[in-house]
């Protein structure tokens, strides 16, 4: 029986050529799979054929725009992860996805090899091959871009000599991977880190310096999950939508940096988020009123060694799964509604409740109903102190 | 001898009558120490006098703005010290320095005992005392306020009685601290976490949502030191006071946040910090040129614990003092221009450049000139996935 | 109605003491509760009975030895937890669960008050209170050993003027705390830290460095419980005893230190608890064998704050809470024998086995069946040094 | 001009075929180096004229046992560097001694190449490969044994048929490395990890299971660095002889346990590091008397991550230099002296005496002469809970 290969299939040129050039190079069959993460772009079904047409024995598109919400959106929100305290792993939270949609793919049409269009230097491929290696560690990866010599230009006159039914003549001078939860670019003029982003890089934000009423909304949380938005009930997924149109309208969401990647360079990326980067926000902030200072605290360390393992890849691993119990936990209360104001490029915070609230009026109020016993800040404060002062009396004596 | 009392004098009503209610509470003379860390308003020379007229024995004001800015605003820089990611704790940093004052002050006048004003629910207790505990352990503390009933209805009759030379009727709703770095604002209407805080709250910013040019420069540090902006030299007292007119006329740096106090409560805090927001921001990102990875990633956490620290009171402590060497090794490097767009409420690098950057154009780049050998990815990607793999392999051993 | 006071009941002078120096500072009647941690010593219904005589309205007793077994100790073990990496918890673990029958006894009884015998500069106050701030904060809390005066003078005082069943004239120079997780002793010798500990401090071990037959026994755990001896089941309560017995007939778990006190001191303190030692050692290697790295590494400071949190009183608090879920998911699969030499004072692992363990001989060996690929090392190793490498070079160019 | 190669050369078979076959691999000329870390065994002189026979054009030998022990124990005895907790990085810390060596040697024989003796899967590699990217990056580096085949068996047949003045017959059932800070042993039956070590495996230590007189002795540190022993003023190099001497024999410093490798695999590794372990047992406790609270809990952390950065290989790297200003600034007031009783295996810290002492006994004292004020306790106890209670009636509202 002829082997099999599953392959994470785009659409776009080089996972089109992949079909063919993978057949070519190992004698298999391919099996193309599409996953909708919220990307836009071509109907499925077009995706789909087109694979056919490249010569795909089978093709798989699947919508997981509401897994991809619930299941990777929401924890990444719980965990405000911010990788380097600014992206909010676009790309990262996607790969996982598509990983177990291959893996589960590749056991249902019984392939022995899997592949995927990553070049060698990016940090996707180690989200990708990690993945497999954890979901479905038996199978063997293929990279033909990194590994066998697949450039753009081979690819482009593979495509035309097997005449593959692909434009390409269009040439993007843009690199971009986007979802549901956002949008990265890469191109060459912005690989001069001197140089500054300009509007026509930008596709899911207006420009914030337009001037434009601002938007103001209230988000409600459940055990922080966002289930409503102006008191309409919405799933996860329509939530990131509402928020991804009305702050991208705001110009919410920008983001331009240099980067750490895995791979062990620095690399310039520009990111848009709007929905992600106004969710993040409101999130925080109602965890400032319902989560109590000690466990904020400390989650604070977690949140971001969540973010550090997403962003390496390894969302299939051990320690993830008992970051997500702390984080699980540490959410439990994070209930309640934020209003935020959504104007020139800012997500601003203006009001918060909730039945959860640890913020006490009585005890913060320094007007009457003050119920804040002050007789004990000295006693508090001299035990408090105490360490460094003896620190500091020992230092004094020595230094004489 | 008479004994003598160092009072932290603000020029304010509280303290202002707190001259004289020392003194008939302790029998002791009281000496007035005014601090200028760049919170603008009254001349020193009249605060002093008036310190006088209420019946200080001596008063003493320092000009002390440069040695805020360089001794406390840029070691807060280096740590890009965001207290719950949010504030850059203002008045956590002008406090250690005035207890600093204060302790010189009372060694110089012989005093026995150090008086402050605050109130007993506050952090300023905890900063004052935790710090006078270090440089001063033998001084005893006064805190009328807090300790012996001077409430603001009987500081204002005890300034009538006794006919001190304050305007005790124009109250202001406004609570609120302001130096060099910043500017904080509570008040009654925002105690109702729920409300908004108007336009009136703000003195340091201008409307972010108003139209006006955006305004562009260039700030340079020298080892995470900001030493010129637009190229033009500077001390660091001259580029927080640059940033803070730019800034502020731009309306950058508005925060609005539920805070975890060290004393226990949750409290709502408005602040405004035009210079410092933008500052942080440059410096965060000229770290992302020229901080190695790891180096990065645990910084993170000695930030944190920083910020922390120095919120909770303790800049004289054993702990800082550690910390203070790992950020001032880890900023060896932290060389370079930041070019920044301030503009709508937001301070947003678009460009960076440094002698120093770990950046490398050749390693990055996906066009011709790519150094970067993508046959090692693989190798990398098997031995980084390999323990995450292995217990994966394990835990679908014993799922079956 | 008359008020209730519960009381936390030792059976010992001072809380005897307690029973009527509360009723008449108060008024109110005192409910007397005991709990059996495993401290040994007398009879419960002897203890029950003198509370009684002693003037008590009522007096429970309640062998809680299992419960806290379970419920206590063995989350300490899943967190491997040493204060200061040395110390087992074994009063800290103790204080909540005294905390937790208290709590209970107070609404059974519908006291409105509860009483403790500590003193004001140690940390069971701490714990104690803490405690019942978070399980009934509205009970009001006596201490009149730090804050009605009770010393030990007048506490002997009172006893002979009332005629309480007690011998006032058995003084021993230790101070003691003992239950089934171990025993602390301090005395008033030890209080000069260059003095050593003398063989008449120690109780629950043997001395170890007299000659004996080394021991050496398998401990079964499942998910972090131990829940077998030598093949017996047994529950942890009994595992916990079998190991104080047999590791304390080796000597095992003795520990001398110095400790940092939550209320601001260093204090000196002697432990012993061979078997809480021998356990977390058994468990700290099948952990070894059983999680996975990064999880490993990660844990460690989870286990750190855990310890911290447990010792500063915390034990009901929401960090604790979050913490608990963590350490409980990455305790999931620590399970198997664990093979050790009690001899000496020592407690050696010498072999582990287990359905669950990520140690691969095949991919560890150096013998024939070596199935790692070493051809991956080379491309892991340029990209694991690469940001340390272009560090390197860049400080080499600026130091020319 | 001939390429030449710098070989970390040990004197045994593997390194001293190395010489041969790499020069028939590469045409270039080999120098070989030779460092004496403290392991013992041969003259080195009688290595050099070895590496000489073998064919090297130059042979390097080096006495850097003073070096290792201040610039590389030194510091890992002031981070308390235990890898998981247990394993004091014996090997991790030789590795950067040699690689500065060969870098120095490549530099000054104009070396192009590098080479080591390393496997594929072992820790090593990494240590030798990154050090040498950190410290000279433009160096070729050669791998014989992982990467050109040179096998044991091919190593043998080489020096037979070049009649290589080595003695192949003498096989060793242990791979041993071992310097000044201990040993390390690795053999086939202990890769059975239900295995027991035994007596065999060891050449540091005595049984501590035989009965023997008790050793006392007296440490002194200065800033953390060990200055004497009983008295008596020794060098860093001269006290780890010393503590090598006394400690192994009384059989202190055994372990065995399962190890995280950094290349992915779990491994079973037993290592005795008598002086070591009784070095950091003193430290660790002296550290307990002489540094703050939150500066030693805060300590724990950079220790960890200090410990798995060198094992980890990245010993020239900018985090493992911002960690040593932290450790050298923890460690500034960590002297004083440590009395220490090793016997049966155990070295056990009895008396602490140091002028930077930070426990005080008329704090700590229970006995007449207490300066404690416990009237402070209830305030901070109060305000110290207040958090967790907040929260804790918050989930009590919620749960009714």
């Amino acid at each position: 029986m002829t082997e099999r290969v599953v392959l994470a299939y785009s659409g776009g040129l080089d996972t089109s050529v992949a079909i063919g050039w993978i057949a070519e190079e190992t004698g298999a069959e391919v099996v193309a799979v599409a996953i909708d993460c919220g990307q836009g772009g071509e109907d499925l079904e077009v995706v789909r054929q087109r694979a056919l047409d490249c010569g795909a024995v089978e093709a798989v598109v699947a919508d997981a725009r509401d897994e991809f919400a619930s299941q990777y959106c929401v924890p990444a929100l719980r965990a405000n992860a911010l990788y380097q305290d600014r992206y909010p792993l676009v790309s990262a939270l996607s790969r996982p996805l598509i990983v177990k949609h291959l893996a589960d793919a590749a056991r249902y049409h019984n392939a022995t090899m899997v592949a995927h269009g990553c070049t060698g230097k990016g940090n996707d491929q180690v989200r990708f091959e990690a993945g497999l290696a954890a979901l479905f560690p038996e199978l063997k990866v293929l990279a033909p871009v990194r590994d066998s010599g697949m450039t753009r230009d081979k690819a482009i006159a593979f495509a035309e000599e097997k005449g593959l039914p692909i434009d390409v003549t269009k040439k993007s001078p843009y690199s971009i991977d986007q979802n549901l939860w956002g949008r990265a670019v890469e191109t060459g003029f912005l690989e001069d880190i001197w140089n500054g982003p300009i509007e026509d890089v930008y596709a899911y934000t207006d420009n914030p310096a337009e001037p434009r009423e601002a938007d103001e909304l209230v988000i409600t949380f459940q055990s922080g999950v966002p289930t409503a938005v102006d008191g309409k009930e919405l799933t996860p997924l329509q939530v990131i939508e509402e928020l991804n149109r009305r702050a991208g309208a705001q110009g919410v969401g920008r983001i331009d940096m240099v980067e750490d990647r895995l791979v062990g360079i620095k690399s310039r990326e520009v990111y848009e988020a709007p929905g992600a980067v106004a969710l993040i926000a409101a999130h925080q902030e109602l965890e400032n009123v319902t989560v109590e200072r000690e466990l904020a605290r400390f989650k604070r360390g977690v949140d971001q060694r969540w973010g550090e393992l997403v962003y390496d890849g390894l969302w299939f691993s051990p320690l993830k799964k008992a970051l997500d119990a702390f984080i699980a936990e540490a959410n439990q209360n994070v209930s309640g509604d934020i209003r935020m104001v959504l104007h020139g490029g800012r997500a601003v915070v203006t009001g918060r409740r909730s039945e959860a609230s640890l913020y006490d009026y009585e005890l913060a109020t320094y007007d009457t109903g003050d119920k804040y016993d002050q007789s004990l800040a000295r006693g508090f404060i001299d035990v408090w102190s105490m360490p460094a002062k003896i620190a500091s009396l020992r230092d004094q004596k020595l230094a004489q």
